[in-house]
Order: structure tokens, then C-alpha cells, then sequence
């Protein structure tokens, strides 16, 4: 990429295998949100990607996301209108235009989904998000760290109902879309986090994008077969391979609107090792021995042994070959307030953050 | 009454006293309302009550309610901010000031807290509601009968919290105020059905917050021991006491989201009749051996024997004597739009309506 980067379909496979590594199992497939990304790329031509700090520093920039059940955006997905019903609503309440679409997290669909929007807009797409991965809640970014309001917030759903909202705090915001959400059938395109390119550039999780990216193109190298292309990628993303083993058992279980799971890995090569791997919509903690070795906010991602495939929840069955990879999360996520944020015990797991260790 | 008529601190009680027999069990006590409705006529003055028809026609009229749980609404009384904040906004986006309130119910709290708004915004209250009794969802009005959008709606919190609606249809709008107002601690306050004055004139019931008063006054009258005093009720209202009989059993329980209930009344000359009346909020069927002798859209109110006292359905006891009354709906709730809107079938019983027959 040049220093004016776009984004073409060339780029589309790379972004969404990167999508998957930092959705950590959760965020959704992106398959159905890589099909409207090329037929947007199609259709306007290439996405420019834009460094915040090269913006207008007062210019709005338009976050954008879909909130639901992934399982359901999957088959019922936004018919375009529902992104430009909130993005211009949100214009109209800060009496300004927007200069470049932003995605929210960089895990999951919700990484292709507001470039695609950016397509159809004629807008760029800044090359940051709110977290550097995907969290399945609306408060959970760098940006409420910030003290940056996630209100006003606007919500639109394929029948055309709108819903605007101006919470006192993240937290309550997030409650009150969640709970819209559900009566538009677990699927809506939500606009939230109005900042400008200069908020943008001091709190947002800037390069984040392109991080994507890079992490895709080094997974599709395993895939290729690339000689050292694992330890590229675990180079990459500071990361390591925490466990290797099959899957013995796969509990699931959807409660109070979370995908939750468990999934028990037998090692490879010495079955008396087992990791449990506990999921809310994300791979949350990684268990050894009852240990925790890994824990959300870093990034507990799962790849096919044999595929190189790194896998959404949904798509694990039984008897798979996996790598188990952790991966250290944005390091403002590693302090009290990010940990009070989306530590463990944010999640209701009675434990402390566990600092990933060195290599296994 | 003059034709420039006023409510002030006498018509308080009697009008709370009719809106219990409008409420038919639901729509809360107004006991916190008239205490809210005396301090609003001590501070600002009687607040003077018009006509729709007298209006300017394309003036606008601000409807508002308190939405939620009825208990909870007694024990945390919106603090006077939140209908400033929902008719303010309603203003904006209509971009127009509104020239009266109006009550969307006559029936519970909701008929005294519109009026105590009027008075703090110094505005008229229009005499007329959208029903002429409580129902417990938004849609349940002659005004969506009359194919009027309860959209926009907006709707605030205690703390100050802020929702804005546009929903497709009325029945979308109820879900998605409803799903909000539990994220609110059940309890907001909620404007809805921007009309104008002609309007209102034209759907709306048009004299129900006189027809409250006057049921209020007569029910005084009972109360008082006046001698022909329930008569007069009755021959008001067009009424009639379907039983009399003490409660043998009361169930109560709550399940998504509405109080249910049962109340069993042996008949006091004749023990060998029994009849049943079943809540959801409000009274909705009252049952003689197992046949529906009075359905809703049609009243159901009990009133206490002894003390002439109209009940909420939160205040029956056990071997308390009750006369059980039926009172006729609003005329364009008899139709079949608008029994499919507010019929025993709306709210799940597998039973025609029962037009209410002579006097037993």
C-alpha cells in the first residue's frame, strides 16, 4: 500500500482471514460481508484508506456497525438503506457531513461491513477502529476508556424503524440498542461514537485496519503452505501458540443473548495435557489445568491444524485439529480501567487478567 | 363547569376517582398523581381544559404518559424533567410549540400526570384522550384505528436518559418503547402521537377527561351514601353491576411483563354463583360458569361494597365484597378493527367478544 492507500478486491480474502484471527471466534462470519464488500468494490471502485491524522481535525467521522446475533445477520443481511438511514441521521444531529466511515471493532463482519458502507457512500474509510478486536458489547472500546460518549447513537433495521438515543453513559447506551435490537429481530445497523478525525487520532485505535490486513495476508501464507509462515504471523502479533490438540467435547448453549460454550482440547502430542476454552460470543479464557493462561483482553483465536483456517464458534466440531493462539491485546486494554472494562471479570469470570507468558 | 372550564384542587380527587373506574384494575393508583396534581394547581393555578375543536386546527398537541410498571411508578415518581425533555423534543421535530396536552389514557395515573404537565408547561390540557379507559400498550388507541402514527415517539428517564422513535407501525412501536422502559428501571415518561388539534378533534374521544370527572363525582356520591348515588353511576355510564360477591381466591403472577391474575367472587345472596375475573394489567374478562359475560374492550370495574371504594387490582383482598360493573366501551371500540386491535383476542384468550347484555 502507498502512502494514498486504497483498498481493492485483491485486498477483500486477506481482510476478512484477518477479521476472523481478531474476532476470536466471535463477530461472525464474514462471508456474506465479504461478498457485499466486492460487489461494493465492483460497483464504486476501490476504498481509499485514510489515516485520521490526515483529516480535518474538526471533520466528523461516521462510525458504523451492525448489532445482532451474528447467526441471523448471516441470513438476513442489511439491505444497505439501514446504514445510510443512521449515517445520515447522525449528520443531521451534529449539523455537519461526515468526511470518512469508520468501523467500530475490526473483528468479525463488522471489519468489512463499514468499508462496504464507505463504497456506497463515496466516503474513505479511516484506517482505525474502537478496539482492535471484536467485544460483544457496545461500551467495550478504547474510546469509553477516553471518556468519549458512545451518544448519540442512531439504530435502523431492514423494515425501515429508526431509533435514536442519547445515553448518560456507555454502559446504558448499550443496554438500550441491545434491547431494540431484539425486537427488530436480532439485527440492526447502529451508528454510535460520533468523534472527530482529531479524536479519531488520539483515541481510537489508529493503523488498526491495515493491522488486519497484514495479520490476513500472513494467515493466507499458511494456507499457502509458506515454510516459516506460522511464526510470521505469531512474529506479527507478539503472539503464541498456547496449545495444540484436538476437540473432545464442544458444550453450547445460548443464554440471556450470548453464544456461550465451552470447548475441551486434548493435546496432540501428550494427551494428559487438556485446555478448556471458555466462550461469551468470544473465545474468553483459555484454561490449562484450571489455570488460566490466557484471558480476554488479549485475543484467544482458534486455527484449523490442517487448513490454516481460523475458526468462528459456530464453524468447531468435534474431533478438529486446533491451534490454540493468544495474542496481546492493545496495550491500553491492559490496564485498570481497560481490565475493568473487558477484563475477566467484566465477563462474570471470577478471576484476575492473566498476563500472557512466554512462548509454549 | 363553564364553557372556559378549569380543573383545581377540587376536581382532584374526583377526577382520580374516575380514573380508577377508567383504569378497570390497571393503570396504576393515582394516588402519587393527585399529590403531583395538587402541588402543579398550588404552584401554577387551575389549569384550564379546551376543546380540541376550539383550537387552532393545525396547531400541535403534545400526548404524554408515564410508561412502566404501575408499582414502580408509585414508589419513583418522574422528578418533572422527563416531560420537559419528551415534549421539548417532540417540539423540535415538529418544529413546532406545542398549544395543549393531552392525556393518551383516561384511565389510572395517566389521566392526572398530563394534566400536572400542563400546568408546569402552562399550557391547556385538551379534554379527550386516545381510548376513554387505560390499556396497557401504546398501539391500543382509536387514534391508530383512525390510521394515525403513534411514530414519532420519544420517551425519557429519570436519569435523564433519552430515546427517540420512528417505528414503522404501532405495534413496532410499543415493542420497542416497552423493551427500552425495562432497560429504565421501569419507568419513563413517553410522548407519542404528535396530532394536531383538528386531529384530535376528528379520532381522539373527544370530552373523556370530563366523562372521568363526572364518574368521579358520582362515585363521591356513593361514597357519600347518597341514596340513589350508585344508580346514577350506572345510568351515567350506561352501566351495569354484572355481581356481587365476596373474593374467595386472588392468583396473582408476573410474567413477561404483565401482572396476571385471578379473582374468584362467590355471590353474596346466592352461593352456589361464582364468577371469575381475569387481569392482565386490567380486567379483562369476567367469566359465570365458564361463560365470558363481559369482555374487554368493554370496563371492568370492581368496586368495594362497604366503602363505595373503585379498586386497582394491586389493592383486592381476600374475602373483600365487591361489585363487579360493567360499563360500556367507547362506540368505535365495538367494530371489528377495533375489537382485533383491543378484543379478548388481542390479549390471548381463544374467546369472541361478549356484548354486554340487560342489567342482571
Amino acid at each position: 500500500m502507498s502512502d494514498q492507500r486504497t483498498l481493492d478486491l485483491d485486498d477483500v480474502d486477506d481482510l476478512a482471514l484477518g477479521a476472523v484471527v481478531l474476532g476470536t471466534g466471535g463477530g461472525g462470519d464474514p462471508y456474506v460481508a465479504k461478498i457485499m464488500l466486492r460487489e461494493a468494490i465492483e460497483k464504486h471502485g476501490p476504498i481509499t484508506l485514510v489515516n485520521a491524522e490526515d483529516l480535518d481535525p474538526d471533520g466528523l467521522i461516521l462510525p458504523v456497525a451492525m448489532v445482532g446475533a451474528p447467526t441471523v445477520i448471516v441470513e438476513k443481511f442489511p439491505n444497505g438503506h439501514e446504514a445510510h438511514t443512521v449515517l445520515r441521521a447522525m449528520e443531521q444531529q451534529r449539523g455537519a457531513r461526515g468526511i470518512a466511515v469508520m468501523p467500530i471493532e475490526v473483528g468479525g463482519m463488522n471489519t468489512l461491513f463499514p468499508i462496504a458502507v464507505a463504497a456506497e457512500l463515496g466516503l474513505p474509510c479511516v484506517d482505525a477502529d474502537g478496539m482492535r478486536r471484536a467485544f460483544p458489547q457496545i461500551e467495550m472500546t478504547l474510546l469509553t476508556l477516553a471518556g468519549i460518549s458512545a451518544s448519540p447513537m442512531t439504530l435502523s433495521d431492514v423494515k425501515g424503524n429508526y431509533v435514536y438515543f442519547e445515553a448518560k453513559d456507555n454502559q446504558t447506551g448499550e443496554k438500550l440498542v441491545r434491547a431494540c435490537v431484539a425486537q427488530m429481530g436480532m439485527l440492526a445497523v447502529m451508528s454510535a461514537y460520533p468523534i472527530t478525525a482529531k479524536q479519531c487520532a488520539q483515541h481510537a485505535v489508529n493503523g488498526s485496519l491495515s493491522y488486519c490486513l497484514e495479520i490476513g495476508r500472513r494467515v493466507r501464507a499458511i494456507q499457502e503452505g509458506g515454510p516459516d509462515a506460522y511464526q510470521e504471523l505469531l512474529d506479527f502479533c507478539e503472539a503464541q501458540i498456547l496449545f495444540t490438540g484436538k476437540i473432545l467435547d464442544i458444550e453450547r448453549r445460548t443464554t440471556a443473548g450470548w453464544a456461550r460454550g465451552t470447548v475441551t482440547l486434548e493435546h496432540l502430542s501428550d494427551p494428559a495435557r487438556a485446555m478448556r476454552v471458555e466462550i461469551q460470543n468470544e473465545n474468553l479464557v483459555a484454561f490449562e489445568d484450571g489455570e488460566a493462561i490466557a484471558t480476554v483482553p488479549d485475543l484467544i483465536t482458534l486455527i484449523d491444524v490442517e487448513t490454516g483456517v481460523p475458526m468462528t464458534t459456530e464453524g468447531l466440531s468435534f474431533g478438529q485439529r486446533l491451534h490454540v493462539i493468544a495474542m496481546p491485546a492493545h496495550p491500553r486494554w491492559i490496564t485498570p480501567d481497560g481490565l475493568a472494562l473487558a477484563g475477566p471479570r467484566a465477563f462474570g469470570y471470577d478471576i484476575d487478567y492473566a498476563p500472557l507468558g512466554g512462548a509454549s
